[in-house]
C-alpha cells in the first residue's frame, strides 16, 4: 500500500507519569512525528513549502484509533513503523506499529485529509482531494 | 451508565500548532484530565491516596478511538463532557464528547482499566477488577 | 509597573513526572499561557486579530528565569500572578510569582519583544518598538 | 569542569505553535531530556535503579536561566550541548548550548539537586550532598 518508515525514540523522564510510564498522549505526538517523518522520507516536502507552492497546510486529523498493549518507560528506546495502508478520494489512512525490539507496545491508525485554507474563510481549513503526485511518492 | 462531569479548558496559544489549530494530541490529554477530573467529582479518592489505601495506581488506557469534527484555535474555552457508558469485569469505558457552545468539536472513547503494581515485579503493572465501591460512586 | 492578573491552574496527573511532581517545563507553558492571559485581561485584541491589523505575530521570548522552591503535585490548584516590572524600547519583562495558597512555589521573570513578520523573508520574525496603545492598556 | 554531551533532537511539527516556531518550553524539555543524557553517557544509573539502590529519585531543578537568541522550526535538527560548570557541596549547574549548525539558538543554565524522599513525610523530597562516586563519573 506504501512504503513504512521507522521513527526512533528515546523516552525520556519527563514523557512518563507518576505511574512510571509513558503518558500515553506522548504516543500520539510520536505517531505525529512519525506521519511528518514518513512524508519526508518519501520525499514529500515540508508543509512550510507545499504552503508556499500549493497552498497545503498539512495533514490533519479527521480520527485516531489506538490499542495499548504494553507500558514504556524512560531509558528505552522505541520504534514507530508508520505506513499507509488505505487511500479515499479525499482521505488517506495510516498504520503505526510502535515496538521495543520483540514487544509490541501500541499499534494505531490514524485517517487525515491533505487541507488548505478554505479560500471564503482564511481562518477555517478545508480538505482537498488526495494530490496523486504526492501519493506516488509514498508507494 | 454514570454521572457526567464537564471539564472546562481554555484554549490557549502554545496548545496550536503552525496550523493555528489546537494540536490533536493536546485532546487525548484533556480528555485524560477530564476522566481524573470526573472520578474526584463523583468523590473517588485521588490515585495518590487510592495508592497507599489500597495499592491502585490509577486508570491506564487500553485503547482509544477519537473522531475530530471541527478544529479548535488559542483564544476558545472548550469543555469535555465525560462520563462512562460501559462497565465490565476488569474494564470499563468512557465517553468523552468536546464542545465548544453548540459546536460539537470532537467525541472519543476511552478504554481502561483499574491496575496496581504487580505483586510479582514492581516494575509491572497489573489490572484488578472494578472496585464495586468506587464504580457506585460513579453511578 | 502593570496591572496584575491571576491565572488559575488545575494541576493534573499527566502534568506530573515519576517523582510525582509537576514536570518543570510546565511551568514555563503555564507562565506563557498566564502572559497570554494578562494581555487579553487588559483589553489587547488576541495575536490573531493583530497580526490581521497590525503584522504583529506575539511577544517570543528573548530570556527566561526561574527560581524553584516547593514542588506542587497533581489535585492542586495553584495560581500565577503576572505583572510587567519593566518596560524598554523594545522588549518588556513579566513577573510570574505562582503559589499555592499561602506556599510560594516558584517565581520567574520573562524578557518579551513584540515582533512582526521580517519584511525582507517571511520566514523571520523581527522585533518592533512596545506598541504605545497596547503599554498603556497594560498599565 | 565535566565531559560534555550532545543530545540531537529533530524538530517536528507539533513542537512548534502558531507563530510557527518552537513553541520554548520545549527547549526547557530538550535541556532536561539531555541532562538526563548526560549522565547515562557518563555511566551514571538510571535515577529507577539509584531509586531502588540509593533512594534517589533525580536532580529536580532548583533554578533555570536561559537566553533565547534564534528561532528554530519543523524539519531542522538541532543540538543540546550539556556539561557540568559548577559543583557546590548540594547543588550543581548544567550549561545547555543549543545549536542548530553554527548558529547559536539558545543557551542556559540549570541548577539541580540530588534529592531523596524526605524520610519524615515519604510526600516530599530532599536534597542530599553530591555523591562523590557519582561526580567522579562526570569528571
Amino acid at each position: 500500500m506504501s512504503k513504512t518508515h521507522i521513527h526512533r525514540i528515546d523516552v525520556h523522564f519527563g514523557d512518563c507519569d507518576p505511574a512510571g510510564i509513558v503518558f500515553f498522549p506522548n504516543f500520539s505526538r510520536w505517531m505525529d512525528e512519525s506521519s511528518g517523518a514518513f512524508f519526508l522520507a518519501c520525499g514529500v516536502p515540508p508543509w512550510r513549502e507545499l504552503l508556499h507552492a500549493r497552498g497545503i497546510v498539512g495533514t490533519p486529523l479527521l480520527e485516531i484509533h489506538t490499542r495499548f498493549l504494553k507500558p514504556a518507560t524512560y531509558g528505552e528506546t522505541i520504534e514507530v513503523h508508520t505506513s499507509i495502508d488505505e487511500w479515499h478520494a479525499k482521505t488517506f489512512r495510516h498504520r503505526h506499529v510502535v515496538r521495543r525490539g520483540p514487544d509490541l507496545l501500541c499499534e494505531g491508525t490514524e485517517v487525515r485529509a491533505f487541507v488548505i485554507r478554505d479560500p471564503d474563510n482564511a481562518e477555517r481549513i478545508k480538505a482537498v482531494p488526495i494530490p496523486e503526485d504526492l501519493k506516488a511518492l509514498c508507494l
